[in-house]
């Protein structure tokens, strides 16, 4: 599927070249976001920066790294829509006030943005971005408290929707997770040091230990008198963001106290026990199929089959040649094999279905290949609703479950028979209890409602950016 | 494994945009070749070329494309050792002689280039790079015939070893596979026009049709006549090499009448066939092991797990920092999946061992993840004798089979059991009768020596870059 | 010499192609910052940007300039010192306030920085850069004024020092020049639209009509109303800097009511008239030195030699090699011309001596060149105090003026004879009363003094960065 | 004027670091070529190169010169008219033979390369680039002599026309200079190590001592055994190209036994004493006419004014916007002070006139700033025939003077008044005896004719590129 993660956090505190660590943490988490990369460092005294356009591996040297001395570093990696897709709007945002240097970064949404936008507009504040990561920085800075911890906290009262944070001052890594727990945030431990991840994948990779997940409402400071942790906000509901677990987070990731892996086998189990069934062969989509398709093999008995062939060198810079060759390019990012496919029965495994027009090719191929029936089978229920918490899934209108049904899309996908699981199937797969997750984007229950408007929109993106 | 298929081919006769299918056609074949890439173009009158280091999509812009017009065009992409990796060794190779311009792309190594080498020089060749591709350009040059087909064929006659080769001059496209038919390459129709190319997956992607292989022997001249072929050598012994099958060549392709990805499911279901087993789980080292290891759960009845996660975003620019940190990063590109792992009993499937090192930091990984026992199945043979015919291998002492037993690996890469494939087992999972195969890797039985030097040479590189 | 100028503002009003106007008149700026430059232009609707570090034209492709549509635009050039030379500082600041969009141009430096940055800190200013420009822009946010013009007027009633400002909104562009007119700003008129230009000689260039000089204290808005101007400030003195004159602007403007190449003959003039010579002939050190050369060959009658050839190829991005070949590379910048001076008697003409470093390594490269004697005349007095009104002179320590004495400096150059031009040969040389212009840095006389420091600081420079 | 000289060689022997003298060195004859330049050093057993496209400045890094070692290198600067500024053809051109790697560094232009071209090509050479300088590599390798030295002798009694050489093997440096002596070429003396260079203005810079000048048909090969000399080739006529005291070469050199600075004010002292005259200024076209300027002023008792103010900045990068801002972009270059010239009589030097379009748009903007007359002084006489001997002048067609009587260009460049040097009076400005020199450009009178041409082709431009 083609729905965009906005956004990975990653800090480090207390340990020698954290901004090396920094760098290896944000290639764990650069599925999270590949338009653009940053890291922050703080030697204690300096606050030092390094950002730019592209994957992790295309905005940092080591010479930057280097650049980028001392015990303290705040990294972020962002994907966001084309229109906003500036330089100014790289994260983690960075800016001086009474409070020093502070760096902020963001995965989530605030749902009353433009409000808070207008309010400090008229107090004299002069953005730089047009994210709503910035609108933090500012309500601490022109906070009426005194104190930056008191200035924080009155700035975290005052934004609503989904933010899991990582902060960072001259001597201070923050991290911060909303009421609703929308998205993921974990805290690790390496050796003195502690260590904040979006995902505790990151965690695996630099040998560090997963400690725990930062609660909902919970505030976690460390500094040099070490890690102090309180509940800033009290949790009126747990709305964890079930699309982690379907598609976005990491297979080696633990999130919301589920194994990743093993969630999106069980939703295959649990869509292969749904009916009774009979093909030749189950097909994932690669990569992200691949173990839900697991799953509906071993529940089903039907052997699975690799037989659509990614290539692994077609990314963004690929360039798409004149008209005619456009049309023989189909396949070049993803092939099937002919010899394997015809005169078979084919159930494919997606996780999603958003806009339908990619499976609608890939469906062709198949039968153009000589497949003698398709059949899909979708890991997620339909996809009717916007997201307001941080995913960036088209406009109500662009979503293709919100106004067709199953047999239209069925038919317009061209398959012989599409199969979503349901929502009940969902809970089933996954540990603890269903009544913690948001599923908004399936059955439109938004646990917070875009504050600045009077009537509830559910049609229309978001203006200020989220991340 | 870490083997490095050495060259792709492809070439396009008698189709508008020629550039533009090779430039999409080459994308097929990245495999085979990430260090540089190169497309050579004629519109009948002109040749125009392109070259540089990196990716296709690296090196190519659409302008570049734009700026190849024609109906004829021979592409490359090509990896060689880092001492040689010179701008002037990318291919394909052009020059301007009596016969005009000429590039020639090639797939393979000569045996006696040294020899050659010597020869042209003594008759006043001047040579711009340090390949044995350009060898063949001279002997074109230098030939004593006056046509330039009976000076190709003369050059030919005087080349030993392995070499699948596209040529192209201002009006003609020209495929040649050495009478070994060690390289694959595979010739498609695609509307009025053909196309040429290393393996057939890039047929498929183009929407062309596969017409047949290459012979061994075989020689196929396009031009505004249409195709013409013939054979200009006798063909004493078939020496298709194994190791396409079993590693280098798209599970998508048809090689040597094999589709590759029936061979290798093969290998894994003869490799279960050999013992039996009882194990917890199968886990592919990802992705190449991913078809063997699928075949062997198949035959074995025990599950398949894919427990090992590749991060695909830590490519050639991963910049590994301090020793500390390096440290840390082992995990970085293929992290254990540590809550499916822990307690289980593993058979880890791999295609082949050469250095041994890289695999034994994977079950090093896998046994602090906490796995019971690690039995690691290889789709190949033991590893002991170098390639002569264009697959960078190391020299024979760094090969771990040339110098420990089955038993010494076993206990090095800290395996609780070690089994290869056998070569009768690898021959009954292939089409073709085995005879027509190449193992000189695994037995020593070279079907060409190198030329130039008086005595069996088998732990030396080559002194002149192979491709 | 070496000093550096630096800023200069340019900015167009109502004609089409504001941006490309912009960036032609940059190009005749250039001589003021060579370090970064920056454009940002206004359609009337939308405010776009386009900056980065490096000249003109390397910042700038056409492709750029086509993204900056509209009929306002406003750029900048800029030199920096080496601390602060982040892409954070590139000019025009651009901030979104509940103003707007507004951009700010400016040559200058403010003497009162620090005091303005704490207050605007304390009431929750968010900092993106450490120039003094961005502090404008933050007073204009946070005015308690309501309209645009009224809290820009309280604005620069609360700023102090040097400053000529080209400030853009969406609608307008308005000219601002401080109440002592330390830096030139000058008003032209091109069809029916605008020019707002650091110097005149841009006007020239793009063919159109230089109206007058900006008055010190006045403030120039123009719209779709036309042009408006009042004094927003009474000027108590003039303060206009003679360095301008001197050195910085080019011999084709017309600054402070003098034609620039006129009044640097002059000089050379006065200085050839303040005693008798006699000499072989007059050299000047190019291209600085050659217009009071000219003048003091015309008045001595002593020939003029361009005995000193310099290499336009020099320039930033020249490598010094090893420690070697670095003393060989000493004359690579400006090669004397043996043949011409061995034997002779020199008069060599320079506008400034700062620190003498390089005065002293030219002239034993004249000597070397067998030169009989080298007397050297100066067209500015002996350069004893620091600049605070925006120009890039060393601190008091480096001035060797300000420590050693003529005669100790004659020595230390290795010459047989200095003299300077006196403050009352340069009031000579220069059109409008001498008591208009600001000799600080020779006189040590500032119009207006840092006001965050309790007393009179001469020997630092400042800590906030000045354009 | 807007002649482009082809070529400056540059080469070391004997001395450490040759790679960093030769890059300071180039930087000296960067005027004679800024399209491309190249190193090729040797340290006694391996050759290295690095070539590219741009100035000296942008080819080389320091690291690239630290992979460069050893105490011999040899360089290049080149220009090239834009259809054949291929990568191919950037020089020294280097290549592989029967003795060894050797590198050629070409300034001037062979006469009969088409010949050679195609007796080459018959006997089986591969060519790589479209330089005349390849020709002489396959000559060498394709002697029937047996040692190098004899095959170079051999290659250069069968190339005709212009040649200053700079040959490079591993453990050689060779200076050749043809037997007319068309380009310079000088031998300078650092330390115990010999330098070559186009121009002496080289050793000056690097502190080496000016040996003397290669003779015409002399060749100079410094080994190990020390520097040998002798003629090759006798030489039947001199003809040093009196364009290199006109423009090229840079006036600190001393070319053809004559300083450059001192024969250029010769030319205006010449040009002054052709005639009387009465005006209010001299004026020079910066920086090219500067010389003859300070001459004529001197003989004429005009004063000199540099009244047309040069802008260092606008360079190759400059972008010419659209249609509109382009008429405004033409002074941007070269600006008139308005308020010296307003109501004066003016006398414009120029060293040459060309296609005479640059001159009518710089008189323009004299007559537009209010100039009363304007008269112009030409250092050279009318320019009439190409030159086949190295200087990109236009094909005959272009040149202004070949189809326009001296009236009919006063008419067209808007002149009061137009005076050319005559052929006698450039004799007269200069040392050794003009018979020595090549006028052809002048009076069509060429030493050598193309020969591989039938009739005397006058109009043509050379289809091999000459350097």
């Amino acid at each position: 599927m083609d729905e965009k993660e906005k956004c990975g956090v990653f800090g480090v505190y207390g340990l020698k070249n954290a901004s090396e660590l920094t760098y290896l943490g944000l290639f764990s988490l650069q599925h999270r976001g590949q338009e653009s990369a940053g890291i922050v460092a703080s030697d204690g005294k300096m606050v030092r920066e390094k950002k730019g356009m592209g994957l992790v591996s295309e905005v940092f040297t080591s010479r930057d790294l280097k650049n980028l001395p001392g015990h303290i570093a705040l990294g972020h990696v962002r994907y966001s829509t084309a229109g906003s897709s500036s330089p100014r709007n790289i994260q983690p945002f960075i800016g001086e006030s009474r409070f020093g240097h502070l760096a902020i970064a963001h995965n989530g949404n605030l749902t009353n943005a433009l409000a808070l936008w207008k309010k400090l507009s008229e107090r004299g504040a002069v953005f730089q971005s047009s994210t709503d990561t910035e609108l933090i920085l500012h309500l601490i800075a022109q906070s009426s408290f005194d104190g930056f911890e008191d200035s924080l906290k009155d700035a975290l009262w005052q934004i609503q929707g989904a933010f899991s944070l990582g902060i960072l001052s001259h001597h201070q890594l923050i991290a911060v997770r909303d009421p609703w727990g929308f998205r993921p945030l974990a805290l690790g431990k390496l050796g003195d040091g502690y260590i904040i991840s979006s995902e505790s994948c990151a965690f695996n990779v630099l040998g560090a230990e997963f400690v725990r997940e930062v609660e909902p409402g919970e505030m976690i400071i460390i500094d040099e008198k070490g890690l102090r942790s309180f509940f800033y906000a009290y949790s009126p509901r747990k709305a964890f963001c079930i699309f982690e677990l379907i598609y976005f987070a990491r297979p080696d990731s633990v999130v919301f106290a589920n194994q990743v892996y093993q969630a999106r086998k069980n939703m295959g189990r649990v869509l292969a026990e749904e009916e009774d069934y009979s093909a030749d062969m189950v097909v994932p989509i690669p990569d992200s199929g691949i173990f839900a398709a697991l799953g509906f093999s071993e529940a089903s008995g039907i052997p699975l089959e690799f037989a659509m062939v990614r290539n692994p060198y077609v990314g963004r810079t690929f360039i798409r040649p004149g008209q005619e060759a456009r049309e023989l390019a189909v396949k070049i990012k993803l092939d099937p094999i002919k010899e394997l496919i015809r005169g078979k029965r084919i159930i494919v495994i997606e996780d999603s279905i958003v806009r339908g027009s990619t499976s609608r090719q890939r469906i062709a191929t198949l039968k153009e290949a000589g497949a003698r029936e398709v059949h899909m089978r979708v890991s997620s229920p339909p996809h009717i609703f916007p997201c307001h918490y941080g995913i960036d899934f088209p406009t109500r209108g662009e979503l293709i479950a919100s106004s067709k049904s199953a047999e239209e899309i069925e038919k317009y996908l061209g398959l012989d028979s599409l199969k979503y699981i349901t929502i009940d199937g969902l809970k089933n797969s996954i540990a603890p209890p269903g009544e913690n997750y948001c599923f908004a984007c399936f059955n439109g229950d938004y646990p917070v409602f875009p504050r600045e408007r009077g009537k509830l929109i559910l049609d229309e993106k978001p203006a200020i950016n989220q991340c």
